[in-house]
Protein backbone atom coordinates (compact mmCIF):
# COMPACT_ATOMS: atom_id res chain seq x y z
CA UNK A 1 0.00 0.00 0.00
CA UNK A 2 0.95 3.35 -1.05
CA UNK A 3 0.31 6.99 0.60
CA UNK A 4 0.76 10.32 -1.44
CA UNK A 5 0.77 13.22 0.42
CA UNK A 6 -0.60 15.76 -2.00
CA UNK A 7 -2.28 18.84 -1.93
CA UNK A 8 -4.76 21.22 -4.32
CA UNK A 9 -3.25 22.53 -7.49
CA UNK A 10 0.37 21.38 -6.70
CA UNK A 11 2.76 19.36 -8.53
CA UNK A 12 1.31 16.43 -6.49
CA UNK A 13 -1.00 15.69 -9.06
CA UNK A 14 1.22 14.31 -11.53
CA UNK A 15 1.87 11.61 -9.56
CA UNK A 16 -1.72 11.37 -8.45
CA UNK A 17 -2.39 10.87 -11.91
CA UNK A 18 0.26 8.57 -12.52
CA UNK A 19 -0.88 6.33 -9.75
CA UNK A 20 -4.08 6.09 -11.06
CA UNK A 21 -2.95 5.25 -14.47
CA UNK A 22 -0.59 2.27 -12.96
CA UNK A 23 -3.71 0.67 -11.56
CA UNK A 24 -1.71 1.29 -7.70
CA UNK A 25 -3.09 0.51 -4.60
CA UNK A 26 -2.72 4.12 -2.91
CA UNK A 27 -4.30 6.45 -1.02
CA UNK A 28 -4.07 10.45 -1.33
CA UNK A 29 -3.92 12.67 1.75
CA UNK A 30 -4.43 15.86 0.76
CA UNK A 31 -3.20 18.13 2.73
CA UNK A 32 -4.71 21.97 4.01
CA UNK A 33 -1.58 23.59 1.91
CA UNK A 34 -3.67 27.19 2.48
CA UNK A 35 -3.63 26.83 6.53
CA UNK A 36 0.06 25.70 6.09
CA UNK A 37 -0.09 22.09 6.94
CA UNK A 38 2.98 20.97 4.61
CA UNK A 39 5.40 22.61 7.75
CA UNK A 40 3.43 21.26 10.37
CA UNK A 41 5.85 19.37 12.52
CA UNK A 42 3.77 15.93 11.73
CA UNK A 43 4.53 16.24 8.26
CA UNK A 44 7.91 17.60 8.46
CA UNK A 45 8.61 13.95 10.52
CA UNK A 46 7.31 12.44 7.09
CA UNK A 47 9.26 15.09 4.47
CA UNK A 48 11.50 17.39 6.27
CA UNK A 49 11.57 19.55 2.98
CA UNK A 50 7.93 20.52 3.57
CA UNK A 51 6.96 20.12 0.62
CA UNK A 52 4.35 17.75 -1.42
CA UNK A 53 4.31 15.00 -3.04
CA UNK A 54 5.70 12.98 -0.62
CA UNK A 55 5.27 8.70 -1.72
CA UNK A 56 5.23 6.39 1.70
CA UNK A 57 5.82 2.93 0.25
CA UNK A 58 6.49 -0.16 2.95
CA UNK A 59 10.50 0.95 2.15
CA UNK A 60 10.77 4.33 3.17
CA UNK A 61 9.53 7.55 2.28
CA UNK A 62 9.80 8.81 -1.59
CA UNK A 63 10.14 13.10 -2.43
CA UNK A 64 10.15 14.47 -5.71
CA UNK A 65 8.39 14.15 -8.49
CA UNK A 66 10.44 12.93 -11.40
CA UNK A 67 11.78 10.43 -9.05
CA UNK A 68 8.74 9.23 -7.78
CA UNK A 69 7.11 9.14 -10.99
CA UNK A 70 9.45 6.84 -12.66
CA UNK A 71 9.67 4.91 -9.02
CA UNK A 72 5.64 4.34 -10.11
CA UNK A 73 6.83 3.23 -13.50
CA UNK A 74 9.08 0.87 -12.54
CA UNK A 75 7.48 -1.28 -10.07
CA UNK A 76 4.69 -1.22 -12.59
CA UNK A 77 5.24 -2.14 -15.57
CA UNK A 78 2.44 -3.55 -17.04
CA UNK A 79 1.56 -0.21 -16.79
CA UNK A 80 3.98 0.52 -19.51
CA UNK A 81 4.41 4.31 -18.25
CA UNK A 82 8.40 4.42 -19.05
CA UNK A 83 10.65 2.91 -21.44
CA UNK A 84 12.27 1.30 -18.46
CA UNK A 85 14.15 -1.35 -20.35
CA UNK A 86 15.35 1.45 -23.04
CA UNK A 87 18.36 3.49 -20.95
CA UNK A 88 18.36 6.18 -23.76
CA UNK A 89 14.63 6.51 -24.15
CA UNK A 90 14.14 6.24 -20.33
CA UNK A 91 16.86 9.06 -19.98
CA UNK A 92 14.61 10.87 -22.68
CA UNK A 93 11.53 10.47 -20.38
CA UNK A 94 13.70 11.49 -17.59
CA UNK A 95 15.44 14.98 -19.26
CA UNK A 96 11.98 16.22 -20.01
CA UNK A 97 10.98 15.81 -16.38
CA UNK A 98 13.67 16.97 -15.16
CA UNK A 99 13.42 20.08 -17.44
CA UNK A 100 9.90 20.76 -15.77
CA UNK A 101 10.90 20.10 -12.47
CA UNK A 102 14.28 22.31 -12.61
CA UNK A 103 12.92 25.18 -14.82
CA UNK A 104 9.50 25.30 -15.51
CA UNK A 105 8.21 24.62 -12.31
CA UNK A 106 10.52 26.81 -10.55
CA UNK A 107 9.55 29.50 -13.01
CA UNK A 108 5.70 29.52 -11.94
CA UNK A 109 7.29 28.77 -8.06
CA UNK A 110 8.50 33.26 -8.82
CA UNK A 111 4.81 34.04 -8.94
CA UNK A 112 3.42 32.82 -5.73
CA UNK A 113 6.73 31.49 -4.05
CA UNK A 114 8.85 34.61 -4.14
CA UNK A 115 9.42 34.67 -1.19
CA UNK A 116 12.50 32.21 -1.08
CA UNK A 117 14.69 33.87 -2.85
CA UNK A 118 14.19 37.77 -1.72
CA UNK A 119 13.07 39.12 1.52
CA UNK A 120 12.08 42.59 0.12
CA UNK A 121 8.77 43.37 -0.95
CA UNK A 122 10.09 44.93 -4.10
CA UNK A 123 11.71 42.30 -5.09
CA UNK A 124 9.05 40.10 -4.88
CA UNK A 125 6.89 42.20 -6.70
CA UNK A 126 9.64 42.36 -9.87
CA UNK A 127 10.03 38.46 -9.64
CA UNK A 128 6.00 37.86 -9.81
CA UNK A 129 5.72 40.68 -12.55
CA UNK A 130 8.24 38.85 -14.40
CA UNK A 131 6.63 35.35 -13.90
CA UNK A 132 4.32 35.03 -16.56
CA UNK A 133 6.82 36.42 -19.28
CA UNK A 134 9.70 32.95 -18.12
CA UNK A 135 6.47 30.23 -17.68
CA UNK A 136 5.66 31.70 -21.83
CA UNK A 137 9.35 31.43 -22.97
CA UNK A 138 9.54 28.05 -20.82
CA UNK A 139 6.59 26.58 -22.65
CA UNK A 140 7.52 28.42 -26.42
CA UNK A 141 10.60 25.61 -26.00
CA UNK A 142 8.40 22.86 -25.21
CA UNK A 143 6.14 23.62 -27.77
CA UNK A 144 8.56 23.82 -30.59
CA UNK A 145 11.69 21.84 -29.60
CA UNK A 146 10.18 19.16 -26.84
CA UNK A 147 6.81 17.92 -27.62
CA UNK A 148 6.74 14.96 -30.26
CA UNK A 149 2.94 14.28 -30.13
CA UNK A 150 0.45 12.83 -29.89
CA UNK A 151 2.22 12.78 -26.55
CA UNK A 152 4.86 14.23 -25.11
CA UNK A 153 7.38 11.96 -25.81
CA UNK A 154 5.51 10.59 -29.35
CA UNK A 155 3.55 7.60 -29.75
CA UNK A 156 3.46 5.93 -26.93
CA UNK A 157 1.56 7.49 -23.54
CA UNK A 158 4.70 7.84 -20.70
CA UNK A 159 4.87 9.72 -17.26
CA UNK A 160 6.21 12.59 -18.74
CA UNK A 161 2.43 13.13 -19.87
CA UNK A 162 0.44 14.21 -16.37
CA UNK A 163 3.83 15.83 -15.17
CA UNK A 164 3.41 18.50 -18.78
CA UNK A 165 -0.52 18.35 -17.98
CA UNK A 166 -0.12 19.14 -14.41
CA UNK A 167 2.24 22.11 -15.34
CA UNK A 168 0.26 23.36 -17.83
CA UNK A 169 -3.12 22.87 -16.11
CA UNK A 170 -1.13 26.50 -13.64
CA UNK A 171 -0.87 28.83 -17.03
CA UNK A 172 -4.22 30.61 -16.82
CA UNK A 173 -3.69 31.26 -13.06
CA UNK A 174 -0.30 32.51 -14.03
CA UNK A 175 -1.60 34.78 -16.72
CA UNK A 176 -0.11 33.22 -19.83
CA UNK A 177 -1.96 32.25 -22.62
CA UNK A 178 -2.16 28.69 -23.12
CA UNK A 179 -3.80 28.86 -26.88
CA UNK A 180 -0.25 30.37 -27.97
CA UNK A 181 1.02 26.84 -27.67
CA UNK A 182 -1.28 24.75 -29.79
CA UNK A 183 0.02 20.99 -29.33
CA UNK A 184 0.63 21.57 -25.58
CA UNK A 185 -2.91 23.29 -25.66
CA UNK A 186 -4.36 20.00 -27.22
CA UNK A 187 -2.70 17.52 -25.13
CA UNK A 188 -3.77 19.45 -21.88
CA UNK A 189 -7.55 18.92 -23.76
CA UNK A 190 -7.15 14.93 -24.31
CA UNK A 191 -5.45 14.43 -21.38
CA UNK A 192 -8.30 16.30 -19.08
CA UNK A 193 -10.71 13.53 -20.57
CA UNK A 194 -8.50 10.57 -19.53
CA UNK A 195 -10.00 8.44 -16.67
CA UNK A 196 -7.16 8.56 -14.29
CA UNK A 197 -7.17 12.57 -14.80
CA UNK A 198 -10.64 12.62 -13.82
CA UNK A 199 -10.19 10.10 -10.62
CA UNK A 200 -7.16 12.01 -9.57
CA UNK A 201 -8.63 15.93 -10.19
CA UNK A 202 -12.02 14.61 -8.56
CA UNK A 203 -10.24 14.41 -5.28
CA UNK A 204 -9.33 17.96 -4.90
CA UNK A 205 -13.07 19.39 -6.09
CA UNK A 206 -14.74 21.45 -3.09
CA UNK B 1 31.64 7.57 -28.29
CA UNK B 2 29.89 9.66 -26.42
CA UNK B 3 30.49 13.84 -26.30
CA UNK B 4 29.56 15.96 -23.13
CA UNK B 5 29.11 19.39 -23.68
CA UNK B 6 30.98 20.84 -20.53
CA UNK B 7 31.86 24.60 -19.05
CA UNK B 8 34.40 25.77 -16.37
CA UNK B 9 32.57 26.26 -13.23
CA UNK B 10 29.50 24.28 -14.04
CA UNK B 11 27.20 21.45 -12.89
CA UNK B 12 28.28 19.64 -15.90
CA UNK B 13 31.22 18.59 -14.38
CA UNK B 14 29.18 16.14 -12.19
CA UNK B 15 28.54 14.09 -15.60
CA UNK B 16 32.17 14.22 -16.87
CA UNK B 17 33.33 12.64 -13.38
CA UNK B 18 30.48 10.18 -13.82
CA UNK B 19 32.06 9.38 -17.28
CA UNK B 20 35.25 9.13 -15.80
CA UNK B 21 34.53 6.56 -13.19
CA UNK B 22 32.22 4.30 -15.25
CA UNK B 23 35.17 4.14 -18.03
CA UNK B 24 33.12 5.21 -20.56
CA UNK B 25 34.20 6.36 -23.80
CA UNK B 26 33.90 9.74 -24.81
CA UNK B 27 35.13 13.29 -25.08
CA UNK B 28 34.51 16.24 -23.37
CA UNK B 29 33.80 19.98 -25.36
CA UNK B 30 34.24 23.01 -22.98
CA UNK B 31 32.38 25.79 -24.11
CA UNK B 32 34.01 29.12 -23.56
CA UNK B 33 30.70 30.25 -21.42
CA UNK B 34 32.55 33.62 -20.24
CA UNK B 35 31.92 34.64 -23.90
CA UNK B 36 28.57 32.87 -24.21
CA UNK B 37 30.04 30.14 -26.31
CA UNK B 38 26.59 28.27 -24.93
CA UNK B 39 23.89 30.84 -26.76
CA UNK B 40 25.84 30.54 -29.77
CA UNK B 41 23.78 28.92 -33.23
CA UNK B 42 26.19 25.55 -33.56
CA UNK B 43 25.47 24.95 -29.71
CA UNK B 44 21.53 26.13 -29.80
CA UNK B 45 21.62 23.33 -32.40
CA UNK B 46 22.88 21.05 -30.25
CA UNK B 47 20.68 22.35 -27.08
CA UNK B 48 17.97 24.59 -27.79
CA UNK B 49 18.04 24.94 -23.95
CA UNK B 50 21.53 27.02 -24.47
CA UNK B 51 22.88 25.24 -21.73
CA UNK B 52 25.52 23.14 -20.07
CA UNK B 53 25.70 19.55 -19.44
CA UNK B 54 24.20 18.13 -23.14
CA UNK B 55 25.42 14.47 -24.28
CA UNK B 56 25.44 13.49 -27.44
CA UNK B 57 25.16 10.15 -27.95
CA UNK B 58 24.83 7.74 -31.36
CA UNK B 59 20.96 8.06 -30.58
CA UNK B 60 20.63 11.68 -30.21
CA UNK B 61 21.12 14.56 -27.68
CA UNK B 62 20.31 13.94 -23.66
CA UNK B 63 20.25 17.08 -21.35
CA UNK B 64 19.60 17.68 -17.62
CA UNK B 65 22.04 16.39 -15.06
CA UNK B 66 19.86 13.82 -13.19
CA UNK B 67 19.33 11.97 -16.49
CA UNK B 68 22.47 12.03 -18.14
CA UNK B 69 23.57 10.54 -14.89
CA UNK B 70 21.55 7.64 -14.44
CA UNK B 71 21.71 7.37 -18.37
CA UNK B 72 25.77 7.16 -17.64
CA UNK B 73 24.54 4.83 -14.51
CA UNK B 74 21.98 2.37 -16.81
CA UNK B 75 24.74 2.03 -20.09
CA UNK B 76 27.99 1.04 -17.56
CA UNK B 77 26.50 -1.59 -15.55
CA UNK B 78 29.73 -2.99 -14.43
CA UNK B 79 30.58 0.14 -12.82
CA UNK B 80 28.12 0.20 -10.18
CA UNK B 81 27.29 3.80 -10.12
CA UNK B 82 23.33 3.18 -9.11
CA UNK B 83 20.96 0.55 -7.83
CA UNK B 84 19.73 -0.26 -11.38
CA UNK B 85 18.09 -3.30 -10.37
CA UNK B 86 16.39 -2.25 -7.23
CA UNK B 87 13.59 0.65 -8.14
CA UNK B 88 13.22 1.89 -4.21
CA UNK B 89 16.93 2.18 -3.96
CA UNK B 90 17.07 4.08 -7.49
CA UNK B 91 14.42 6.40 -6.82
CA UNK B 92 15.73 7.35 -3.29
CA UNK B 93 19.21 8.17 -6.01
CA UNK B 94 17.19 9.79 -8.25
CA UNK B 95 15.32 12.05 -5.38
CA UNK B 96 18.45 12.72 -4.34
CA UNK B 97 19.48 14.39 -7.08
CA UNK B 98 16.53 15.88 -8.12
CA UNK B 99 16.62 17.88 -5.09
CA UNK B 100 20.31 19.21 -6.09
CA UNK B 101 18.84 20.00 -9.30
CA UNK B 102 15.45 21.97 -8.83
CA UNK B 103 16.12 23.50 -5.54
CA UNK B 104 19.99 23.52 -4.45
CA UNK B 105 20.91 23.99 -8.37
CA UNK B 106 18.44 27.14 -8.66
CA UNK B 107 19.28 28.61 -4.84
CA UNK B 108 22.84 29.18 -6.45
CA UNK B 109 22.02 30.26 -10.16
CA UNK B 110 19.95 33.57 -7.86
CA UNK B 111 23.74 34.54 -7.46
CA UNK B 112 24.94 35.10 -10.60
CA UNK B 113 22.11 34.41 -12.62
CA UNK B 114 19.22 36.15 -11.39
CA UNK B 115 18.00 37.90 -14.37
CA UNK B 116 16.32 34.94 -15.82
CA UNK B 117 13.59 35.95 -12.73
CA UNK B 118 13.96 39.64 -12.53
CA UNK B 119 14.97 42.56 -14.85
CA UNK B 120 15.17 45.43 -12.51
CA UNK B 121 18.58 45.82 -11.04
CA UNK B 122 17.13 45.72 -7.08
CA UNK B 123 15.47 43.27 -7.47
CA UNK B 124 18.51 41.42 -8.45
CA UNK B 125 20.71 42.53 -5.86
CA UNK B 126 18.24 41.61 -3.15
CA UNK B 127 18.27 37.83 -4.44
CA UNK B 128 22.20 37.81 -4.88
CA UNK B 129 22.57 39.16 -1.22
CA UNK B 130 19.83 36.24 0.04
CA UNK B 131 21.36 33.80 -2.32
CA UNK B 132 23.91 32.21 0.80
CA UNK B 133 21.25 32.06 3.25
CA UNK B 134 19.15 30.03 0.76
CA UNK B 135 22.21 27.83 -0.01
CA UNK B 136 23.25 27.06 3.95
CA UNK B 137 19.65 26.33 4.36
CA UNK B 138 19.77 23.79 1.95
CA UNK B 139 23.03 22.04 2.88
CA UNK B 140 22.05 22.45 6.33
CA UNK B 141 18.83 19.91 5.11
CA UNK B 142 21.37 18.21 3.16
CA UNK B 143 23.70 17.58 6.13
CA UNK B 144 20.79 16.40 8.52
CA UNK B 145 18.35 14.76 6.76
CA UNK B 146 19.63 13.40 3.63
CA UNK B 147 23.62 12.32 3.69
CA UNK B 148 23.78 8.93 5.08
CA UNK B 149 27.37 8.31 5.07
CA UNK B 150 29.84 7.62 4.05
CA UNK B 151 28.98 8.36 0.47
CA UNK B 152 25.37 10.36 0.03
CA UNK B 153 23.51 6.88 -0.26
CA UNK B 154 25.61 5.11 2.24
CA UNK B 155 27.92 2.14 2.19
CA UNK B 156 28.22 2.32 -1.73
CA UNK B 157 29.34 5.15 -3.91
CA UNK B 158 26.69 6.34 -6.92
CA UNK B 159 25.90 9.13 -9.29
CA UNK B 160 25.23 11.14 -6.23
CA UNK B 161 28.28 11.50 -5.00
CA UNK B 162 29.78 13.25 -8.20
CA UNK B 163 26.47 15.93 -8.07
CA UNK B 164 27.09 16.76 -4.62
CA UNK B 165 30.71 17.11 -4.73
CA UNK B 166 29.66 19.57 -7.86
CA UNK B 167 27.55 21.85 -5.89
CA UNK B 168 29.21 21.91 -2.50
CA UNK B 169 32.56 23.17 -4.54
CA UNK B 170 30.28 25.82 -4.84
CA UNK B 171 29.88 27.05 -1.61
CA UNK B 172 32.90 29.33 -0.89
CA UNK B 173 32.30 31.13 -4.14
CA UNK B 174 28.86 31.64 -2.84
CA UNK B 175 30.04 32.91 0.55
CA UNK B 176 28.66 30.06 2.85
CA UNK B 177 31.47 28.15 5.08
CA UNK B 178 31.26 24.59 3.79
CA UNK B 179 32.59 23.35 7.37
CA UNK B 180 29.25 24.15 9.29
CA UNK B 181 28.21 21.31 7.18
CA UNK B 182 30.94 18.43 8.35
CA UNK B 183 29.62 15.90 6.74
CA UNK B 184 29.33 17.12 2.94
CA UNK B 185 32.97 19.16 3.86
CA UNK B 186 34.60 15.66 4.96
CA UNK B 187 32.43 13.98 1.41
CA UNK B 188 34.38 17.23 -0.99
CA UNK B 189 37.58 16.38 0.52
CA UNK B 190 37.63 12.54 -0.01
CA UNK B 191 35.97 13.23 -3.69
CA UNK B 192 38.50 15.21 -4.49
CA UNK B 193 40.88 12.42 -4.20
CA UNK B 194 39.44 10.31 -6.35
CA UNK B 195 41.66 9.68 -9.45
CA UNK B 196 37.75 10.34 -11.65
CA UNK B 197 37.81 13.40 -10.07
CA UNK B 198 41.49 14.78 -10.40
CA UNK B 199 40.76 13.44 -14.61
CA UNK B 200 38.01 15.51 -14.78
CA UNK B 201 39.07 19.06 -12.72
CA UNK B 202 42.23 18.65 -15.08
CA UNK B 203 40.09 19.26 -18.06
CA UNK B 204 39.69 22.91 -16.60
CA UNK B 205 42.01 24.15 -15.41
CA UNK B 206 43.84 27.12 -16.79
N1 LIG C 1 11.16 19.66 -6.61
C1 LIG C 1 9.93 19.28 -5.91
C2 LIG C 1 9.14 20.54 -5.61
C3 LIG C 1 8.01 20.29 -4.69
C4 LIG C 1 7.26 21.59 -4.39
O1 LIG C 1 7.83 22.70 -4.44
N2 LIG C 1 5.95 21.46 -4.06
C5 LIG C 1 5.15 22.62 -3.77
C6 LIG C 1 3.75 22.47 -4.37
S1 LIG C 1 3.75 22.57 -6.15
C7 LIG C 1 4.97 22.75 -2.27
O2 LIG C 1 4.82 21.77 -1.57
N3 LIG C 1 4.97 24.01 -1.76
C8 LIG C 1 4.69 24.25 -0.41
C9 LIG C 1 5.47 25.35 0.20
O3 LIG C 1 6.36 25.92 -0.47
O4 LIG C 1 5.18 25.67 1.35
C10 LIG C 1 9.12 18.31 -6.75
O5 LIG C 1 9.18 18.39 -7.97
O6 LIG C 1 8.46 17.42 -6.19
N1 LIG D 1 18.60 21.75 -15.02
C1 LIG D 1 19.85 21.79 -15.78
C2 LIG D 1 20.51 23.14 -15.54
C3 LIG D 1 21.64 23.40 -16.48
C4 LIG D 1 22.27 24.77 -16.23
O1 LIG D 1 21.59 25.70 -15.76
N2 LIG D 1 23.57 24.90 -16.55
C5 LIG D 1 24.25 26.15 -16.36
C6 LIG D 1 25.66 25.92 -15.83
S1 LIG D 1 25.69 25.31 -14.15
C7 LIG D 1 24.38 26.89 -17.69
O2 LIG D 1 24.63 26.27 -18.72
N3 LIG D 1 24.24 28.23 -17.66
C8 LIG D 1 24.48 29.02 -18.81
C9 LIG D 1 23.57 30.18 -18.94
O3 LIG D 1 22.64 30.34 -18.13
O4 LIG D 1 23.78 30.95 -19.89
C10 LIG D 1 20.77 20.65 -15.37
O5 LIG D 1 20.70 20.24 -14.21
O6 LIG D 1 21.51 20.12 -16.22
Amino acid sequence: MLTLYTGKGTCALASHIALEEAGAAYEAVALDMANGAQRAPDYLAINPKGRVPALVTDRGTLTETPAILAYIAQTHPASNLAPIDDPFAFAEVQAFNSYLCSTVHVAHAHGRRAGRWADDAAAISEMKRKMPEVMAACFALIESEMFKGPWVMGDTYTIADPYLFTIASWLEGDKVDPKQFPKVHDHRSRMAERASVKAAVGVYVG
